[in-house]
């Protein structure tokens, strides 16, 4: 049973459904206290009447999500992504979000040697360190699921999470962000979640449908699949993580087609039976 | 450039196009020399008349696929489809197939905890261990994709397999398959096929499409996605593989929409170019 003060419904939850504004306001009515933006929809509204509106509702942000995409292999191209992942950071200051969820970015054909394009990430994101330190908010490692390597992250195990901080030591300015989605079916992930201890910054929660039609955008509400959630939340406890748990659902054939209070009431019910 | 004769080309990746006797018969006039075939297309036809077709039409088998799905909770259920397995190993020989691949079996709601649902399969492998050993067919251990976990396998990872082949003590008979599709994305895979050596005993090659579509169906054309093949082939070798290179294309909205023939030639091409 959920602590209702730790729960996080993410704005992805309700994307289709709620603008900005709609969703602080939904979110207000049904005393979720706490979310985590999406940074397309945020920018479109714009910043400053976010950070507005956020106060205005008394909520809070876990984080802001996301910036990255670093990986590309042409050189140009890679500095204008960190520039943009700068903006975000900045764009997260103002919002009053403690950290920047961070996507490292796929592969590109012209460069397949995967290797060496998690090695250029890295040291992309050895770049950020200082701006990030500099607006005081947090970088968020987030390794993603190994479907979405192509296209979204390279960053796929939180070995790598792992492997990168160690690397990086900067620890006050880089941290982790554990998704249920993404690494569930990891064999190794109760070592590196303890590994990584007070790393981890983040905790997402969604759940793995068996019968997945889309690699993006079918996540299961929690007690829905086959992901056994609270262990991981255990998990996550145990290594010293006492945050926000969010609820992060991209679901096109179901959530975001239902009211949004009716989603709203169902996460509510299963943060207290499935988290 | 891979040698022509070491040009394996997977039964599925002509699924839908041919029965079993007309796939033989197309394979004979294409002059590819060696097959895997799919189990539940094999016996459909027949295991004795396939095995006939194969030597009449001079066609060796490197493997046969696939025999497995032994991780459900229900212990009635589980001796069933160890038995069933038992089956698949008796196919397997006689159709002179030296292995047969094995596909662990996914998540049953009913138990969630996937360290133990892996302990359990390990332990169902132990158990065929002395059947395959007595009909003289490998077992050859396939990790898949992470995206499949749930419904397939909860053998994951190439690090996971050679754990459990150090666990089973069983060199003679239990083998690894390594499929390029189902590990590229893996940080740990070099690591891992230099570590396996010698259990190698099947290298599969597809390509993974950055617009992947489906999480089973939709593999795409050596050289049309974002793999290194060429990288894995140099690491199976400098492993101690020098078998065939098995061409396993599942692609319900490409390959498996084309003539016979045509997709014979494009996979002799790329053989030759992507590989």
């Amino acid at each position: 049973m959920l602590d209702p003060r730790r729960l996080c419904i993410h704005q992805v939850t309700l994307l289709r459904q709620c603008s900005t504004p709609q969703f602080i306001e939904v979110m207000g009515r049904s005393d979720v206290r706490c979310t985590a933006l999406w940074r397309e929809k945020t920018r479109e509204y714009g910043i400053e009447k976010t950070a507005r509106l956020l106060a205005d509702n008394g909520i809070a942000l876990s984080g802001y999500c996301f910036g990255g995409l670093i990986a590309s292999p042409d050189s140009g191209d890679a500095a204008r992504a960190r520039d943009d992942v700068r903006r975000a950071l900045d764009e997260a200051a103002a919002l009053k979000a403690p950290c920047l969820v961070f996507v490292a970015g796929g592969v590109d054909p012209r460069d397949k040697d995967i290797a060496r394009i998690r090695a250029r990430v890295l040291d992309g994101v050895a770049e950020l360190v200082a701006h990030a330190r500099s607006v005081g908010v947090k970088i968020a490692l987030e390794p993603l699921h190994p479907m979405i390597c192509a296209t979204r992250s390279v960053l796929s195990t939180m070995k790598l999470a792992n492997a990168w901080c160690d690397s990086l030591a900067a620890e006050d300015i880089v941290g982790i962000a554990v998704d249920t989605y993404a690494v569930w079916w990891d064999p190794e992930i109760e070592a590196e979640i303890a590994r990584a201890g007070k790393r981890i910054c983040c905790f997402h929660v969604s759940d793995w449908l068996p019968d997945t039609q889309d690699l993006r955008f079918d996540r299961g509400m929690m007690g829905d699949g086959v992901i056994d959630i609270p262990r991981f939340r255990r998990m996550v406890e145990a290594a010293g993580y006492g945050g926000y748990v969010e609820v992060e659902i991209f679901s096109q054939r179901n959530w975001w087609q239902r009211d949004p209070f009716e989603v709203i009431g169902v996460v509510k019910d299963r943060a207290q039976t499935a988290v």
